[in-house]
């Protein structure tokens, strides 16, 4: 048999076809079988009438694998309007007793993750996901951007310690990784402009809905380049992700039951950019008080995601709540030339960005500020000694901005097999 | 000023430039200065006349960051033909004496990789390392394969517990992966065509040129196919990741200094391909005898690929040497239907490939065998109790494929920041 995808029987509409898949749905009924074939493309309904298929096929279970020949025709009833008349059977695998029906817990579930995959909401983010790396990396390759790798294995910390996960290295202790911006201004002095989608290690002790301990971020840095152009490329970056995913995966989003009338503005409208100063303004208007210097909350973050229909860009935050590589406004020591950009929907920040300190003695009154030690920092202050340059990036979440597109409520949702403080199995 | 990139100046061949880059050799005369300029695309030749701007590049040392301004002309003397005769020079920062000169010791290269990556070696490396990784994805997209990704921390082994990095995981051991393989086979129930390039983490003791601690694996894995479309789709991968580097990257082989006439076989011949047993008779010819059942070492490796211009399909090795999970061949239980594909000019194992098995009591059996505790498994086993389907899939080695393209000497130039049993900083 020569077989084809569900979806490419289904544009055929009739005449003989052969497809392979699992059962979905299977529904017995005394002179004939109702049998929903899925395969990675789409489902069927398939009909077998024949005695001796009935036989067989009496005995399947939901799950099992099945290559099926016959004959494809209009059938307004069956779920994908088609249905094919099942000509030959072949059973691959009986299926045991699938253990996931409807009605199971969510810790079953993740218990069960290898399996729930199957499910047409899994696989449904799945192929949204391999959609926005593609997207992202297209983005960043149409502007000249090289792919670039930093390593996992840390001989030192970048972010504070408190959420580091630390390996036993062939006996000595190293750390793993949870930004590449230390590998990678390095890498800006022979590469110039880079990206990369990899993974990230975060030892994060709250068990919230937006947070994961191994996380995939795609993050780019360029020389030459500052706090203007990295707001423009951010703001390009997601509208390109969004936009290809509008139009490469509606099948998918309509499973997620996705709202795209709420994607849609994303396209249109430019990113409203306000500073952190004026975001406390619009937030006292709304009876929040936060007090100047301190980093906005998750409530306060989702209060001024309400007030739009598109991501937002908030600007220039406080030096203190921010990371020690950050630059220091020359208008105002107190503040960063960085931003963060704001997901709609109450799904948080997305992305974290700044134009970089190349003053090595901010960078060290930063680090100590922040109670680090800047003798391990030497190699990455070279960066600064030998030719330094204006130069920037960011890093975006990866998990995060498909829990947005999607709309789902849980970012463990968003990526196969989760890694939290309480989950790190199957 | 209105940059351009150096490529794009060498292009325009005359009129007035703005370039920007890093001082790659300077040469102070009397009367005029040479500094030879470096960005990411090219270098060029400058020269400055004027007696203002002599006083300021006097002062200037190699990789001093520049802004230049000038005229560009046909000058056959120069190293990439043509010169710019500098109108305006603005120093950006005055390097610090760079520490990098022509002799220095590997070691000394290697404590300093974050500035040794500005050589011209180290950067064309790092751009045909961007090609190979978008020219794979390239190859399995174009044939309908998801993106997927699979998870870093494993509750759990999966290729021998010796090489394992143990990590502390909020005061409990996991292990980081070494591979795709447990968690990517249940997700071909949901996307059946499947690929990554990630990172996986191999605590191997051994010293060679051919290992990392921490390299990057390019895997794909494929429902309902088997043996041989695997051998045809890692041959067409490689097949079109060499000519897309050989289009993208002509200039990066050249300051590499890589003989592209070994690379041209690649694609003209078909991969010859024989099986184990066949290996071991022509070594045998070669008085190199090998008992039946042993693995191929680096030199038995290294003597086949003599023998070829192309890479090597070597299939069907003995099941006691591979990987529990490769399938038993039906026609021979002592051998599975596996096969590792061998690079030329001795860069050893490129791929490793199987149909996997599908019997669980041979999965049992075979992890028994290896001393491993198949109660650990369970979850991998499910993949064969619901729907099981025959599939099959293989890894590639991103740093050893980039090392045979680039003719390196050794496995760490084809990553910024390598990772070895001795080496995990910068």
């Amino acid at each position: 048999m020569n077989f084809i995808q569900i979806q490419e029987a289904l544009e055929k509409k009739k005449g003989n076809v052969a497809v392979r898949g699992w059962i979905y749905r299977i529904r017995k009924l005394k002179d004939k079988i109702f049998i929903v074939l899925r395969d990675s493309s789409e489902i069927i309904q398939c009909v077998i009438k024949n005695e001796e298929m009935i036989k067989v096929a009496d005995k399947l279970l939901m799950e099992s694998s099945l290559e099926i020949e016959g004959e494809i025709y209009s059938e307004p009833r069956a779920p994908t309007k088609y249905e094919i008349d099942v000509k030959k059977l072949i059973v691959v695998h009986a299926s045991e007793d699938f253990p996931i029906n409807k009605d199971q817990s969510p810790e079953f579930l993740a218990d069960n993750r290898h399996l729930w995959l199957r499910s047409r909401k899994m696989t449904s983010i799945l192929k949204i996901r391999s959609t926005v790396l593609e997207a992202m990396r297209e983005h960043w390759r149409k502007k000249g951007f090289y792919e670039y790798h930093s390593p996992m294995f840390m001989g030192m910390q970048a972010e504070g310690g408190s959420t580091l996960f630390k390996v036993d290295y062939y006996g000595k202790p190293v750390y793993l990784s949870q930004t590449w911006q230390l590998h990678a201004e390095p890498a800006i002095f022979a590469l110039e402009k880079i990206f990369t989608i990899q993974p990230a290690f975060r030892a994060e002790k709250s068990k919230t809905s937006r947070h994961l301990s191994e996380l995939w971020m795609a993050e780019m840095e360029a020389a030459w380049e500052g706090f203007e152009y990295l707001q423009d490329d951010a703001e390009e970056m997601i509208k390109h992700v969004v936009k290809k995913v509008l139009a490469d995966n509606k099948d998918e989003l309509k499973i997620l039951e996705r709202d795209i009338s709420k994607l849609e503005p994303v396209l249109k409208k430019k990113f409203p950019r306000m500073t952190y100063d004026d975001s406390l303004k619009i937030l006292a208007k709304h009876d929040m008080k936060l007090e100047w210097g301190k980093d906005l909350r998750t409530f306060e973050e989702d209060k001024l995601s309400e007030l739009y229909d598109t991501p937002i860009i908030i600007t220039k935050y406080p030096k203190v709540v921010k990371a020690f590589y950050m630059r220091e406004d020359p208008k105002n020591s107190k503040v960063v030339l960085g931003f963060d950009v704001i997901a709609p929907e109450h799904y948080g920040e997305i992305v974290g960005a700044s134009e970089r300190e190349t003053d090595i003695k901010k960078l060290k009154k930063n680090l100590e500020e922040q109670g680090e030690d800047p003798k391990k920092y030497e190699f990455y202050f070279d960066t600064r000694r030998y030719g330094s340059v204006p130069h920037g990036g960011y890093g975006a979440g990866v998990e995060r901005i498909i829990s947005w597109i999607c709309g789902l409520d849980n970012i463990k949702d968003a990526i196969a097999f989760p890694r939290t403080m309480t989950r790190w199995t199957p």
